[in-house]
């Protein structure tokens, strides 16, 4: 090599620069490009003076003549095995992956840099990483400004630390609670999940770099996960089957990845699930049909963790698996064998030179896209821990949703002297932080108990009590609670779920170690039937509220959980991340706004599921034994404030209405636009989210807000109603307006 | 009219008799026989000397110049307020028929007879029809050639009683427990519903009469419900949407039309449910595309009760919902406002008059296939009531299914000499007999109590106990239910669920009348969210079993119920019809062998739901707090004897295997042969069904069982592995047979 082919000219157009490299490399070349073998975590080894190179990525590179992909070089958690103790942290994960990069570059014969896949779900998933709230906390928000700043910030700590693909849920849509990775959506209505997207999106890809770079070098390509109808499994089962139709699939499941797409996402992920027979990574008709010829899509597409590999259950070996998802539109695998095995399909003749070559181009384009064939290491700096740590907090604190509060006991100060803080959730952070999270170091982050010691007026007294373990039916701590609640003014009575696999140790008051029943409830592979909490926090719950103390529920946890509604007060966070406890604590305090919305539908219990708003309009009167809708609707949170609406006006696509705190504090009311279809050629839903804005509003303050609504969402129908509210249920009651489509609205 | 017009000749052939008819008629007429608009029961009026005809009935001829059908003449229940005093019995069911038959013929211009359109759901729902088991027992006989006599026989009666077309439930899948339809189901399974299907319409239609008819004059028209996938709404919610993909609506919901329409039914109702977004009443893909271009059929498409015009939620009014119905392939609605427009469709353009006389020619033509036009008034005898009554019997006693007998306390005799019968399904006929049941006599129908205390050894004593109500939280009854459990060897509860809709008046001892409390928890429009029984049986069953007297637990319910798995014994037997007892009497006795099989998989908790034994290959590992998995299987059921099944022989596409019966009793073995497929172009389930026989065999006895499979089932897959079990969950264990489909196998 000389230095001088045309792909190694930065000047040359993008595609020439694909070609002339594509045509200088062999079969072999080719397939290792497309190749995500092995894991991150395996290719270094720590030292006294840093990290070492292992054998393994020596012989992976060997393998595949250089190396497409590297997944999870910096991811930190209890599969991976890295903890503070071997792995890379903020201060050395540049250096680690300088090292990577520099041997990948060596070793291939035309010096092709790899590139370093990472989980971002929220937050980088390595140490010392700022982590977000989860996906339904940023559902909660209603918040795309703000979510997109978060994004941005994930995006620069990445790129900070060498790596260069984000993983980040963002396409499943949360139809059933027992689901666990319901915490990785951002709720269950399209449109919001579709607006968050486009927030992401545009937060972690930025508008381009300069010097004809695509991206920024503190932006990052996404990886949209997970593409498509994941959130559709039956039985709320991970990675189960879809039964899903063509119409549900793109009315309720593709709405977030057309926006993804539109916005110009670099990569997508096949998700493991089948639709309707055909398993996403062997789905021809989604990944290139739909994906490619209908939407225009020209990024990569990445299988899920050995998803490839499953395809042999149908093709009978792991060659023609292979050859299936890379026909089907698979470009980069993940861990799988059959992607290695692409020579050979290629000389069987299941793969045409000619597939493998876009697949190679699409992989080689990122790469090209990213500037790291003239500048394969780091150039950005970390962003200030600080920054991370109030983004997250704003973030969390605008995911905090009030759900009940009909004595006014929130907020709680100044009328509490004496306040007892009891529960499982109260005084750890671990369980705030949901799944795909590093271990974060100790110290870091402020459970509720914390935050309302040193937020609460001085002079109240705190006091706490455990009361028992997320999990298991052990009742001992319980009269100790009830001691603490009936000797406080109020009491704020923290439960919830964990994502947390690690189970986290608690102590009691003179530092004994408690024992360790907090099991995994949520996160992925944690799917539960029923929605109750553990017997012991029901058990808990009704032993507080029972003592006659005006008691708030505050939940933390990753879906919605099934919850007597017997307590004074509730309000949900789900999980809010490290800092969710001073999110949480300020709300409570009336130091803060209660400003999230579900994005989800409450149940009342698992046997009444699916329990959505937007389903279909065919009146069902509900079971004999249970009502069909929820216990909290899709949209709701109440404020400490009131709010007014007034008589919406329509002009073209265009919706204003005027807007009134009425009440005595600030706060932000969300206002919710939902359509309701007339005429339509097929059988409509009982409403649809197509418009939402938050605003802020002093006492007494009016604002006109003003909100669009988009042409193709009305379509294919000729008339709709347009209806604005506070909610979903509070939309079933008000008045339309009818709104007829213009002619030439496109689909 | 000279009575020498063309289509007045029988000896025509039927299409040049239908032409010629038509030729003749004018739109009005033609839209009118399209119509079913009125309730038969408004037709008449009982007199002291019979019947004599309503206003109604004259405007309505009058209004429809003529009278396509009319449905439910003769249907008595609580919504008709047809009973005893007031509407049509056995001894002149047919003269009503004939009064309205003569009036329709005379009062039309072309003399065109009606058709008398009855529900025939498990018997003639008439006062005096006999009364079979709900297709869930017919469902767990696993024994079409039994089912064929006994829908041979509700045909003799309703053709006999002047009836025609008989409305059969028969396609709808089971696949939630929660929706209050389950018993209308043959179960869980697209194999064993088509089987069943087949016999239904074999058994109704036959194979055609003599002297050119189509139906000989005992043999009725079919009308197979509901078509297609209302077995699969969400949530179990009654003709809710269903969201199902084209694929699982042809592997699972589709089968049994398929055989239906193979075996010949001359007509299908469209369903109320849309699926995927296209209600079944307006979906040409579905009732045209599918079924006549794409199967061949040629008979009646109905369309449900009001479902046409349901369509106007869409298209705006009902003149354009009753074009989308017609032009989708609806010949012949029931109720709606939309047909009745169907002149001003014609005139307005919505509907071509080609579309329509398509539609009026297939009405025609089943009026001619029926020999209405030389025989408008039935000919046959009832047949004798006495052998109604052994065939609903002998159906009902091989619908009986033992779960679970692990301490061999069944058979009862002769080790019990102190029985108490216990329970709210014990000492009643009303809540054994299902949906869709007219008012029986008193007296008809024998209890599990009655059976019992007849059947019993003499000497044995016989003590009662109702403990409690069906629904609700009343346990004043428990105390004496455990005195009399308590002075007892043995205890038989009986529990259940109930679709009777006039709540029964149950008598204590001395005759007084007890709170009615026994509300519908299960047929059409009761669904269920919770899957346990009422509060007071469950604690019923708690109390009984903590006595430590043996109990075997029965249950009479149309839906798989959850109950706790406490008791020594359980057997099930859905709704077994009025002499029910007489059959779960037998079998607790012993006097008979369970033979029933489940037809659909008894789940854990309404939390776990869909649970179904052929879902998908996935490999799911469970819940965090619940298996996936049934609490018991499909085609699990036990007997009071042993089999051992022989290594499988497959030739072709045939399978022998050889069952000996080793045990001590005679017994039924039902051979069930699974398929897996292995090379196969989509994502197979775990097992399908594929063939089944029963086989009766004395101790000792040896039978060699021979199976065909079909190949269209194994279609499109190349590879396919037979399993040969005694239920599903034992298939998933035993060692498979490998099978390559011949290359020619049609799809």
């Amino acid at each position: 090599m000389t230095g001088t082919e045309l792909y190694r000219d930065p000047t040359a157009p993008l595609d020439a620069r694909v070609r002339d490299l594509l045509s200088r490399m062999t079969l072999r070349e080719k397939a290792g490009q497309l190749n995500q073998r092995m894991y991150g975590w395996d290719a270094y080894r720590r030292t006294p003076g840093g990290f070492e190179l292992t054998d393994a990525l020596y012989a992976e590179t060997e393998r595949f003549a250089g190396l497409g992909a590297l997944y999870g070089l910096q991811r930190a958690d209890a599969w991976s095995g890295v903890d503070h103790d071997n792995g890379p942290g903020a201060e050395d994960g540049a250096a680690l992956a300088e090292l990577v990069q520099r041997h990948v570059v060596d070793a291939g014969r035309l010096g092709i840099p790899t590139l370093f896949v990472e989980e971002v779900p929220h937050g980088h998933m390595a140490l010392d990483g700022t982590v977000l709230p989860v996906n339904l906390a940023v559902g909660a928000t209603w918040d795309p400004r703000l979510y997109e700043a978060a994004a941005a910030r994930a995006a620069a700590e990445l790129r900070a630390r060498g790596g260069h693909v984000a993983l980040v849920s963002a396409l499943d849509i949360a139809r059933d609670p027992r689901w666990g990775r319901t915490e990785e959506c951002f709720g269950e209505d399209p449109h919001l999940a579709a607006r968050l997207t486009e927030a992401l999106v545009r937060g972690m890809q930025g508008a381009g770099g300069s010097a004809g770079e695509d991206f920024a070098p503190d932006k990052a390509p996404v990886v949209l996960k997970h593409f498509a109808g994941q959130g559709a499994t039956v039985g709320g089962r991970n990675s189960a089957e879809s039964e899903l139709g063509l119409r549900e699939l793109h009315e309720i499941h593709l709405p977030a990845a057309r926006a993804g797409v539109r916005a110009g996402a670099a990569a997508v992920m096949a998700a493991y699930n089948e639709v309707d027979g055909m398993p996403c990574s062997g789905n021809r008709a989604l990944l290139t049909g739909l994906l490619r010829d209908d939407w225009g899509f020209d990024g990569l597409v990445m299988a899920d963790g050995l998803a490839v590999d499953r395809l042999a259950r149908i093709t009978g070996d792991k060659v023609s698996a292979g050859a299936l998802a890379l026909n089907s539109g698979v470009d980069l695998s993940l861990w799988d064998e059959g992607f290695t095995h692409l020579e050979t399909a290629v000389e069987r003749g299941l793969v045409s030179e000619e597939s493998l070559d876009a697949a190679v181009a699409r992989v080689l384009r990122l790469k090209f896209r990213l500037g790291l064939f003239e500048r394969p290491y780091t150039t950005s700096e970390l962003p200030s821990p600080e920054a991370g740590r109030i983004l997250s907090t704003d973030l969390a604190r605008a995911s905090v949703t009030l759900l009940r509060n009909p004595d006014g006991i929130l907020p709680l100060a100044p009328r509490a002297s004496r306040i007892a803080v009891i529960g499982p959730q109260a005084a750890t952070v671990a369980h705030q932080l949901g799944d795909y999270t590093a271990p974060q170091r100790p110290g870091t982050g402020t459970s509720v108990l914390d935050a309302l010691r040193r937020l609460a007026p001085p002079g109240t007294d705190i006091r706490h009590a455990r009361g028992c373990a997320l999990t298991g039916g052990d009742v001992s701590g319980i009269p100790e609670a009830i001691a603490a609640a009936v000797s406080a003014d109020l009491a704020v009575l923290v439960l919830g779920g964990s994502s947390a696999r690690t189970p986290e140790t608690e102590f009691d008051a003179n530092g004994a170690a408690l024992a360790a029943t907090d099991e995994m409830t949520c996160g992925e592979g944690a799917d539960l039937a029923g929605l109750e909490l553990g017997r012991a926090q029901h058990a808990l719950l009704d032993a507080v509220v029972a003592t006659g103390t005006p008691t708030a529920v505050v939940l933390i946890q990753g879906r919605p959980h099934v919850v007597p509604d017997t307590a004074a007060a509730l309000l949900t966070a789900w999980y809010p991340g490290p800092w969710g406890g001073e999110a949480i604590a300020e709300v409570l305090l009336g130091l803060a706004e209660p400003t999230g919305r579900l994005p989800v539908s409450v149940p009342r219990s698992a046997a009444q599921l699916p329990v959505y708003y937007n389903h279909k309009d065919t009146e069902y009167g509900g079971y004999v034994d249970e009502s069909a809708e929820p216990l909290y609707s899709f949209g709701h949170g109440l404020s400490y404030t009131s709010f007014a609406y007034g008589t919406p006006r329509l002009a073209g696509l265009d919706v204003e209405v005027d807007v009134t705190n009425t009440g005595q504090r600030s706060g932000r009311s969300v206002v919710q636009v939902y359509l309701r279809r007339l005429l339509t050629p097929t059988w409509p839903r009982t409403l649809e989210l197509c418009a939402f804005e938050g605003v802020d509003l002093a006492p007494g303050e009016r604002r006109t807000v003003r909100l669009s609504l988009d042409a193709g969402q009305l379509a294919p129908s000729r008339t709709v109603e347009i209806r604005v509210a506070a909610s979903a249920r509070e939309a079933l009651g008000v008045r339309g307006q009818s709104l007829t489509a213009p002619e030439d609205t496109p689909r």
